[in-house]
């Protein structure tokens, strides 16, 4: 079957335009780097061996997907997922390079949003590719990094990655501790002064976790098998680097379960203070109309019509009646106290 | 054991009767393509190395199985299985061709409903048989892209199946989409303005998301054997392709299973809501009642009969009295109110 | 330690007696069988590998245990777990021969009750031995095809084997559907027509679908178990049919893990619903007890003895205070419906 | 690291002494057994390889914790475990022998509890050692049989260990039954005679059902290994034998699920009941007091003190408003009756 | 890419500040032990095959760090996790060396809190380093116990290993002992005197057992690695010994299940009695009001004005109506009680 390519298409809802940006920086093993070589170049740059190649494409365009295909030759498939956006993590190998996705996680304080981005990353041995749509400051600085200590580096695609990698996922952990504290918060909100509104966010929550347990549970297995098979593109010392990584993720989604447990629980807790917190109200009232119902058939038994009924003729007949309901109200309420109904 | 064959029967119910249809298209590898062949032919075809043969069969008939015997020699079994329509997916090996159920699934926004129909497809080194009881889109296509670029196609047994499987797992994410944006319907109707009704929505959509996961489920494993197995009839690029099939598939499990479990937090959420605000109202009625409860003893009180209360004689008694049943009534909710009661 | 011959015990409980009988069917290759053979020569007959025999055993007693004893030289533990009622579906391998438990399942619609028997089955190369205690059909009928179409049949005894299974487990498609009716029988009485019996109607089919689910599940096991190991005394195209009865049994399972999801779907719905309708109807009636409770406050309050109350001695007094109970009863009314409470 | 040895530590609290016995049995494979002999001449009768020793310590002190160490050279680790009380099953392999840890169950019908006691064991190609803390009856049950029929058991530590396994084993069934029985009873309790009293039992049993089930479950992965693993010491024949045990655990962890599903089942019934029960209760006092409020109306409309009242001068009017009170309660009961609230 | 050191940076919040300290005990094999050497001569000694160096740094600072890089050449990867603190427990092997994070684990009565605290080791094989950031009893007390007996434990890092893991697991038992006196005391708040107060404890308690499995679960991973597969550093009898560990570790891990699903049948318990005693009280306080509103009803009867009334003029027409009262209510409770209402 004829490789196809797929041109990126633009994005369905009314987004405001990305700026796409195209950025290639070649370093030479001496140590001199190139930060704005021309595209057409590359496949002759990609020939010498002591030359290492990083192109960053940002919201990539025809022209883009045009250069992945005739200057790198990767798989067409390949080049449709890294322009897409929905792709799970996963871990590709193709003949002569992996394919890799990844997310970076992000999260807002003010409108208390999680934002996530797929990011594509083409490896080879002299080579990485990497497309994404919105910019992404663990790039820059990686990319930054690798400039100013090439020799440091030694142009060893495995050192990127892990550089790479290492910091996309030291960024989870503030997007975990936010979650953390809105956990925390959550269950202050419960138990310590019971609020109606924790449950909407108990919900939102829940969701959040779950969207992060979905990027982060296929990233680790796409370590795993970075570091159980063999990579024969990296340098054997980068395994114990990125082992490093997968239990950083590892910490992670322990903590997600974690955090889901103690949700639920927390859920658990909410509904029964919430159905306790009224059940107390409605006794509070029903134990109310009992005593008012008492002092009631006092006054209707003294409403009655009898001709003979002495009381009606006593002096203090009205403040006797009126008494009467005070002592009768007051000792159905010390009763009830004492059986701990009130 | 002789080889038995198994008739294909009515289907059960009072359904309208279906038009079967039986098709039969042979391209050569140099490009010609014929549409109408003698279907008794095709075992003399097939024979032939460098043609390749589709043949398609709508509703099949009795001859039509008799078909399937005489000509390709399937094995009665799986021709049984391909004939009956309650078949999980799956995949098993022959000895010279592989046997595959797969599903296509729809959704009519009409009334709400998912469709789920079996294909039955035999696969060979230069055959392919679909079987199928009522019109399937995807195969009409994917047959005629396939007329139309023979050259391309290069009549690979692999390329076909991945290029068919492709657009039927493609057509899944229309119907994840809907079920999708039913979730998000769900929670809007609980959480933004409650409605009892959302209920049995929940309950409607947790059967559709069964219902897709009980056909997409078995359907990633027989995509991972496809994989994972050296399948000889493939050039090897197709496992590539069938990869990507796989990937979606995978995602589809995936979204099915965290829209499972957002449905039933959505569901949680409706419980506690509900009870919540019928709490509510009878919390605000029984409070009502108190306030009644007070005012008609007071009324019970100035009813009674005795000779002396001087109330009664006052000249502003009966407004005094009238004026103490609002006094008390405010002040009842007042004091409710700031008990946080109300 | 020397082997010890367990007889079979009396079953416990006062059930009615069963009757016992041995049937020996003995058909030799060329395709002539004997239906009534002396147990005593079964020994003798074994050993010409061109006849093969069937003894099946119902509610076997002492003199049969013995028999399997000295006529097969089956080990006494597998005699025993034939003998025996509740052994679990399986397979285990002795040195000459297979011993098998499988179950039939059945269900009395009178009833609504699921039956289950388990069939003990002795396999050798040339010869099924099958014990059981009450009668079974599908025994009785594969013996009769297998002497109709001996020639066919070529005396394998996978091939018998498989015809067995194969119809046992069609046995277990209606008890599903019959399950399967009822679930949806439940969905219905909850969701259509609100009844409370539908409560004890999920637990007993709760019960129903453990209760298949303990029988189909290991003999999942146990035919997996055939189809991935080389079993010698099958001839190899075997495999293939008993493929066929395994996807069956997959089905199945499947099946049953869908209508317990469903069933516990139905049971939070019946129990979201039972508490909504009673918090409707609870809600109601608070509701007219607010209104009856205004109208006993204007009673009450036109029965106060004030001396000076001018709608007293109004001409129109009594029907204006029965109207102002009216107006106020139906202007609640309206009220409370505005704010959606009734 | 020299091997230390732990001596036993006396029970935490203040339970009766238990009696200590220690008992040595060594039995030529002639036949002849000696039922009372020296400890300290165990050494050198392990090395005659046509003896067998059995030594069974209860509730061992100090010196029988020498007695293993000099005699039998055990690992002091192991030593430290057999002596030990809260062990889980387990099985360990030693140079020279097994040690294993299992339990025995039992119930006591008269305050429904569940005993469970450890044995450690030891066993070598011609000895087994047992220690426990109480009398079990299995133990002298197996040791006496084995004395009887020396001949029969062959001095093989398997054919010894399945012996005394297996009885272990099908004293679980009577436990399992009670279980069985009891949770049979709480259905009768909550779906037939609805009774409050059965929750406490339902999660008495829950607990019953988790203490089994820590025991049965390890010890049926000591069962695999032993199944699996070739054992040296022990004939080929036995694992036939242990091949039967390990079903009978199988189905005693099947069970147990059963019943625990069962039982969860049962908890929601109960809960679903108790609410509707009470629910129904609530709604029949409500009803109650709406008809009271009607006549209450009533009675307070006529003791009204309007002027202008015409019924009040009727002849009849008494009980004219006391038959209203009696027609407006009735046909109130009627309306609700048919509106299926009552 | 050149190794990094990274500093151990100061912890977050306001603690009070942890004393620093550094401690080197060098054991030749001949049983001669220093316990003050100079650090730097530590890689000297590391060169003598028959010395054995154990570094503990509690507290580390950057000095530590320089020392662990440059007289051991750790990498730095592992410097770095011994120095934080929130590492998950782990086993990794470098080139020369085992790097392991494990927790030990304690419980303050007083303020009923888990503590935790992580312990980085690094395991070669004549040397031990301890990493922690306060003082932590077990590794004192190995190290004294080591120094007193170095000729037993002849100098080998796995029986040091043991030593050290099996003081700190038997360090959990207690806490874990703490948590099932816990669930217990829950347990019988609810089921014996019902207190609202445990609803809180159940929650704080499933917190702590999430926390201590969060510590041990992988704990047990580290140990089965350990145990399964060969480390060339320890002596084979050192994994008997480690086996032993291991055993005990995941009798905490079961005992850590089973109360957690205790304490789960202890919330539902909780949920369900608590619904149960406030319905109870509901109940009581309903019908009390009927019988109330029964005797308002006859005062409201006897309070009418008609004009012919002959129970008013009766002589004892008062105490008749009071007396009607108190049978009415008799009468009431009395039914009701029949009914099971009561």
């Amino acid at each position: 079957m004829p490789p196809k390519l797929v041109l990126p298409v633009e994005r369905k809802r009314g987004e405001p335009a990305l700026t796409e940006s195209r950025r290639t920086v070649v370093c030479s093993r001496g140590g001199t780097c190139e930060a704005a070589v021309d595209a057409s170049e590359i496949s002759s740059l990609l020939e010498q061996k002591d030359t290492f190649v990083w192109l960053d494409l940002q919201n990539p365009q025809a022209a883009d997907v045009q250069l992945l295909h005739d200057e790198f030759q990767f798989h067409p498939l390949s080049i449709e997922d890294a322009t897409r956006h929905h792709e799970r993590p996963k871990l590709e190998a193709f003949e002569k390079y992996y394919f890799m996705v990844f997310y970076e996680l992000g999260y807002s304080r003010d409108d208390q949003r999680l934002r996530s981005q797929a990011i594509g990353l083409f490896i080879g041995t002299n080579y990485i590719v990497s497309v994404h749509n919105q910019p992404i400051a663990t790039i820059d600085e990686t990319i930054k990094r690798w400039q100013n200590n090439t020799a440091e580096f030694g142009n060893d695609a495995g050192a990127l990655l892990y550089s790479l990698l290492d910091s996309i996922v030291d960024d989870y952990f503030p997007v975990i501790d936010e979650l953390a504290e809105r956990v925390e918060d959550i269950e202050q909100q419960i138990f310590e002064h019971f609020q109606e509104e924790a449950l909407q966010q108990v919900f939102a929550l829940k969701r959040d976790l779950l969207g992060v347990r979905r990027v982060v549970s296929p990233e680790r297995d796409v370590l795993n098998v970075l570091i159980r098979r063999e990579v024969p593109i990296f340098e054997r010392n980068t395994i114990l680097y990125l082992q490093d990584v997968y239990d950083h993720i590892v910490r992670i989604t322990d903590s997600i379960d974690t955090y889901r447990d103690l949700l639920s629980s927390a859920l658990d807790a909410f509904l029964s203070l919430q159905s306790n917190q009224l059940n107390q109200i409605v006794k509070v009232l029903t134990i109310t109309s009992i005593v008012l119902m008492c002092d009631a058939l006092i006054a209707g038994i003294y409403g009655m019509n009898f001709e003979f009924m002495p009381e009606l003729h006593w002096r203090y007949g009205y403040p006797f009646a009126l008494g009467l309901m005070v002592v009768i109200s007051i000792s159905l309420v010390l009763y009830l106290r004492r059986r701990k109904w009130l």
